[in-house]
């Protein structure tokens, strides 16, 4: 079913059960109505200020007892003439004015003398100057902000009538579901989705919490409906949405209730279910994380917000230059999170992942891309709209790195971000190569770059007069650094190098085409005389140095090229390959960006920095911040 | 002192005392950390997916033995060979390929048969595919949001540090306060400072609260702030500021520490304090709450953050023009309040009310425009820079309605905002002829007017003609109200009419030139043949019936010119003069402006609307909406 057919059948469904507007008011404390929606206009109790008052610190006069004041001639008052008041005091009934302090001359105790004449009512803020009783203060529909508070107190009105918000459950449905903090075993999936569901839905003004999960039990999940249907104003039930054969939650909607919609031509989120059970809304939402949230956004958002009787927000958009082509699947809305980088003019945006499963993909991503259905896609360089997912200011003050990876970016990420530089690091791992690429495309401020010359033995500098020509930049030495062969914790094949790998048909993994590691290990194999389909895996390939370290703790292959940080981090072992250098490719048209200036006085002057490196492991910063090439 | 010199001395007195990045950490669960800073980086637990896992419900396999398959001749694989898997299950380690469902055909119920071959690894989300043990997942100083939640518990991380946000009190000071929900006696106060001030605070991030009143004894104050500084990160004292004679909070923070800034040039604001006491920063505020909330902003908005180790986020600014000229204080720093209109391609800035009591101008303002200290001003049409207050998409849904008060229009301002309109009014009561000069110039959508022409005795045709020549525009009736003179409830004086107030030497109150009720007041005199010089507190001006009549509910007056609706509002008895015709005046360039047509709809079908006035007093709806001239 596609996306507006979904939404049109949804929208019938809930107007059918007076969904809309469905919050119910109720009376509570101005105090603690910060964030709240009015559920009724505010109209003032009494005036403000609620007399005649001094605005000023002075005396109060009669207007007219000064007509004749000058310089020359001072009128001069007596008591009963005048009083002394002070700002916000009451204007006693028999005088009309105010006159400042600084203009009253104190003749004795009981007398004054005044130089100018005054006009009537100066000085005096005037019964209702502010607001008058029965005025409109804030009106029905109005979230409340401190000032609105202020202004009911201000003004007598003690109780406001607000709109309760609905309150949402979210049930996770999986046997196979444990707790947070615990360590999962083949199989199982720590529940978590309930948690960040609750949150948005919490973010959006509904009430919301995550339920105990439910196991997959057809009469235990119909119970589990059936009693968070009657509890809540929407139930939102995760997982069980797919074709698996465990997946039974539109079979039991459909006994319980209405089953409006199941599956939408959308991706992420197809198998999104929409029913309607005992007239509360239920919505199935499919397992993977990433699903679910999108999903979420597109149904339930809006619904919060009408329930309310409110209108959502406007979402935020910006254009931006797509850094690469993106594919769309045809016949289905696709979102595609997409990460941002401002670098010079040009804001591009870069698909960030595709795996529904890939929270860290929605925790980078800065904004969302919809492609249509019938849209093949959008070509490299195409101008695209893309809704945002964080201020554009952050997005702004983003360091775009695209290269080899280091496990020192993490390090750069952080030092970067703390404290008042508050530079967000949005890092992509394609290598060495992919990192000349984009500095060339104008996508990155900086390329991470390992790339060894056979010929000349130098690093970088061949490949950069080859494929940068013509553009102005500076190469920086960032570190040198241990490269070898991870294996598994205490070396129990007693693996010694690649020449044992071909002879006794270890299983290896290998790096991508193009990242420097691949090129070190590829010279090492040349210089061995070793054939690569003598290695066992040599086609099987992973894009960073750590999930080639997760693959060998995972005991899924026995060793794989990699830095000694990586092994470290995953306790595996190693056997040293060769040490080599790692640059930076900084265009000189950034050199005076302040995020640049910021990484470069870090990684040349900041101990903090250098012994974090340090305690990785394999690390040498002989060199670092070190200009090693300019063009 | 200028306001940089007092920000420079204020920092210095900070750095002092270390306030900057004064947040402690403290590890809390993550389930409880949304919204929360993070007060050191966070790194995976462990790897996600923590195990090879299938990405599709289907089968595992070995790609390997699918190598020859086609469609032709297809590979059938038996007991052992496959393994049915679910999405998210783990793969057997024995398999490195998922097959999805739809590719597997069934042979038996241990037999199954495929015609396409399969990749390594393919459908299968390998260790660490999102992210590997020990990798960063968000920064230190990072905003905890529901994805950084999940994306934690996914990774095995259940604690996060976080930093602890600075505690604020705020102290209100003096005896004439007194607690929401008591009618004000004269001279008597009520305490809301507090609640807003804390309310600002709270959204900047800070935990404060506000404290009971301290009176005014110099003892008592001393004994207040030096328990609050021992138990706060900040003190904030609200009044006490200004040169009163009851103000001595300079003189006590003195005594108990040092006075850093006494005074700053800037409006409102000047008395501020800013002192250190036992190396606790304590802020005294003025006593007016406009001017302790932008003061607040001025010196305490940046504190919250710094201490926190953060950047405060960018204010968001746009450009509008001005709508009248504004005249600045010489030496002073101004801070004006701004309400802004997009009328047509303009975005119009009109200064909101300059009182610094006057809470409902904080309440209306949409921004903040800042005269610095040498500006002599800026002149009407002149573009400037204003810091938005909110969104700048609200400002664009809201209808701006200039010239003459009627109560009608708090009513269209509720109805036009609830439900999903959420339709803002701005209603700047300037009077009928201020109304059509603010359509002249192009600033407001709607004027109301009721002006009548004595000759003719038509309202409002004859004005249009003269002042709006040549702007094509629609002339649409609001209503028709009773006029006359408001008097005390039960009318003590025996009031009967002008002659009455003229001969009987009764106070009168006045409404401005340019109002359609001051000329109805001078028609109705010179009918009369009275001259304004008989009648006492004839240049006595207020601009709305509303403070008309507040006046005379007060007893300042006796009595004064306004509209039914207004007597009964506050209970006034009423002497009838006339009943008067009340237009709306449209620009035809607004006509098919969406608000405008959800305002016509509204009085010409609403019977909520009908009913609301008809409950007012005084109406007389039987032309409402009808187009009565058009040029």
């Amino acid at each position: 079913m596609p996306l507006h057919e979904a939404k049109d059948r949804w929208h019938s469904a809930l107007q059918e059960i007076h969904f809309s507007r469905g919050a119910k008011p109720a009376t509570i404390g101005v105090e603690e109505a910060l964030g709240r929606i009015t559920a009724a206009p505010v109209f003032a109790a009494h005036s403000s200020p609620a007399y005649n008052a001094a605005a000023m610190d002075g005396i109060a006069v009669h207007f007219a007892d000064l007509a004749s004041a000058s310089d020359a001639a001072p009128v001069r008052l007596g008591k009963g003439q005048f009083q002394p008041v002070n700002t916000g005091n009451n204007l006693p009934r028999e005088f009309d004015a105010v006159v400042m302090i600084e203009d009253v001359h104190h003749v004795s105790e009981d007398e004054v003398e005044l130089a100018i004449p005054a006009t009537p009512w100066q000085h005096v803020r005037t019964i209702g100057e502010d607001i008058v009783a029965t005025e409109l203060i804030i009106p029905e529909g109005h979230s409340i902000r401190p000032i609105d508070q202020g202004a009911m107190l201000a003004t007598g009105v003690t109780r406001v009538p607000v709109k309760e918000p609905p309150r949402v459950v979210v049930i996770p449905t999986g046997t196979e579901l444990i707790q947070p903090g615990t360590t999962p075993q083949p199989g199982q999936i720590i529940e978590f989705n309930s948690r960040i569901l609750a949150g948005y839905l919490n973010e959006w003004g509904a009430v919301a919490r995550g339920a105990e999960p439910v196991s997959d039990d057809k009469e235990q999940l119909k119970s589990a409906i059936r009693k968070a249907a009657a509890e809540n104003d929407i139930v939102i039930i995760n997982a069980g949405a797919s074709a698996g054969t465990k997946d039974f939650t539109a079979t039991v909607l459909a006994e319980l209730g209405r089953v409006v919609v199941h599956g939408v031509a959308i991706k992420p989120g197809k198998p999104v279910i929409l029913a309607i059970v005992d007239n509360t809304p239920v919505i199935g939402l499919p397992g993977y994380p990433v699903s679910a949230i999108l999903t979420m956004r597109l149904f339930v958002h809006e619904m919060i917000f009408d329930f309310m009787g409110m209108k959502p927000p406007a979402p935020q958009w910006t254009a931006a230059r797509m850094s690469r082509p993106m594919h769309s699947a045809m016949g289905v809305d696709e979102f595609v999170r997409i990460t941002l980088g401002q670098v010079g003019e040009e804001l591009m945006a870069t698909p960030a992942g595709k795996g529904a499963g890939a929270v860290m993909s929605l925790v980078r991503a800065d904004g969302i891309l919809t492609l249509p259905t019938g849209s093949e896609g959008v070509g490299a360089g195409e101008t695209v709209q893309i809704e945002l997912l964080r201020p554009l200011s952050d997005v702004q003050s983003t360091l775009v790195a695209i290269g080899s990876h280091d496990n020192i970016i993490d390090i750069l990420a952080n030092l970067l971000h703390k404290g008042k530089k508050t530079i967000r690091v949005s890092s992509a791992h394609v290598g060495s190569m992919g990192g000349i690429m984009a500095i060339r495309r104008g996508e990155a401020h900086i390329a991470g770059s390992h790339l060894l010359d056979e010929e000349s033995g130098d690093y970088n500098v061949s490949f950069i007069k080859r494929f940068l020509q013509g553009i102005p930049l500076k190469l920086i030495n960032l570190c040198y650094r241990q490269q070898g062969l991870m294996v598994a914790q205490g070396n129990p094949l007693g693996i010694t190098g690649f020449m044992d790998v071909a002879e006794k048909n270890f299983s290896f993994i290998n790096r991508q085409n193009g990242a420097g590691t691949r090129l070190l290990t590829d010279k090492t194999l040349g210089d061995l005389g070793v054939n690569p389909s003598q290695i066992n895996g040599y086609d099987h390939e992973e894009y960073t140095h750590m999930s080639v370290a997760a693959a060998i703790a995972d005991g899924s292959v026995d060793c794989g090229m990699g830095i000694l940080a990586a092994a470290n981090a995953l306790n595996l072992d190693f056997v040293p390959v060769a040490e080599e250098r790692y640059d930076l490719i900084i265009p000189d048209r950034f050199m005076q960006d302040s995020k640049i200036v910021a990484l470069l006085e870090l990684i040349r002057s900041s101990e903090e920095f250098a012994e974090l490196v340090t305690n990785l492991g394999g690390y040498n910063l002989r060199d670092c911040g070190r200009l090693m090439y300019e063009q």
